[in-house]
């Protein structure tokens, strides 16, 4: 097993949380970081959606009528999950994850869900909260983070197959929202990809997401 | 700084090797692992390449007449490095390298070439070289292997960007092949997600690969 681990690390922890968060040794950076956000204190729920950072601002635009937006509207906090999990990207994007595929971490008196199976997780306050027609965007500022040792079994190393998950999953949830032909296109490229250099985990996730499509 | 280590690290040492190598902590899985790989023991050289494992078999794919096919033809190893660099990407894909970016490893009696700013890199003995039309394939045995925690300093967290950069570089050098016109529709639909979801190095890398191609 591989270990990693912030150079404030708890000795002989196999996870480790931090208070003052540097988001950049956490690998959120200029750009937009693909994570699984988590939200909801009282019925936790679990979606992918990138964190923004540009011009030293750190972000997230959440769309209305989702449960990420429902709970950050009403309890002004979300958790990022960093995960290499294809699988659980393509599940948490269409179905609802099971309570216990959550752990709970202590913030301000809350006890906040983050995934289990995540390589690293930051909980964000979220402050300055906007709408706009679809979407509610919201600054976000660090409060807490740590690292899930006991997961780190694989350096994650540049994949086109898992890549290719994560492009048919933002393109999947467009074909579901407009039924435009040109999205289905691109899934089946992507599917191609995945097959050609994932490994069995994209394979399974690209058929999870062919079910979900009815294709 | 983060620090990353593997099980037996080397106490206190900044950069720590191993003999008996588990591929899969080095994060080279089912699939194709997307590496740097570095050959050349008289001149040091470096490409992008993939390491393939299919049904428990590890091997590579090598075209003709590349600098990489040369030395391992000759020399019969070769060092995958693992590298979230985007720069370096494009750069290593279209240039040569600086003599000065390499670093030394010893492995059976060899001062082998590896990259200096990879986060991890396996060496490995090519066995059962196989000639086909365009390339040769061989199998890889890993030899030796080690983690450079100096390079730790974030997390690499999926990134849209980062990948678009990825997917550009591998059309872009299908693009100088073959002239098609269909692979700068791909680059150009790639270069506005590297722009959108990536950071300044997947910008800069972009405007280099643009550079290349003329664009």
């Amino acid at each position: 097993m591989i270990k990693f681990s912030p150079e404030r690390r708890i000795n002989g922890s196999e996870s480790s949380a931090v208070d003052s968060v540097d988001l950049y040794s956490f690998g959120i950076r200029e750009g937009i970081s693909e994570t699984i956000i988590s939200t909801g204190l009282e019925s936790p729920n679990a979606a992918p959606i990138g964190i923004i950072v540009k011009g030293g601002r750190t972000f997230v635009r959440l769309f209305k009528g989702t449960h990420t937006w429902e709970n950050v509207s009403k309890e002004k906090y979300l958790a990022a999950n960093v995960v290499y999990d294809p699988l659980l990207l393509v599940h948490s994007t269409f179905f609802d994850l099971d309570p216990s595929e959550f752990d709970y971490v202590s913030v301000h008196g809350l006890n906040f869900p983050i995934l289990k199976t995540a390589l690293a997780w930051v909980v964000f306050e979220c402050t300055d909260l906007k709408n706009t027609d679809h979407a509610l965007v919201a600054d976000l500022t660090p409060v807490k983070a740590g690292f899930n040792e006991a997961n780190w079994k694989s350096l994650p190393v540049p994949n086109r197959g898992f890549n290719a998950v994560l492009e048919a999953t933002v393109h999947a949830t467009r074909y579901q929202l407009t039924g435009e032909e040109k999205y289905l296109k691109l899934i089946r490229h992507y599917e191609s990809l995945a097959s050609k250099c994932g490994g069995e985990n994209e394979k399974k996730a690209m058929k999870l997401l062919y079910e979900v499509l009815g294709l």
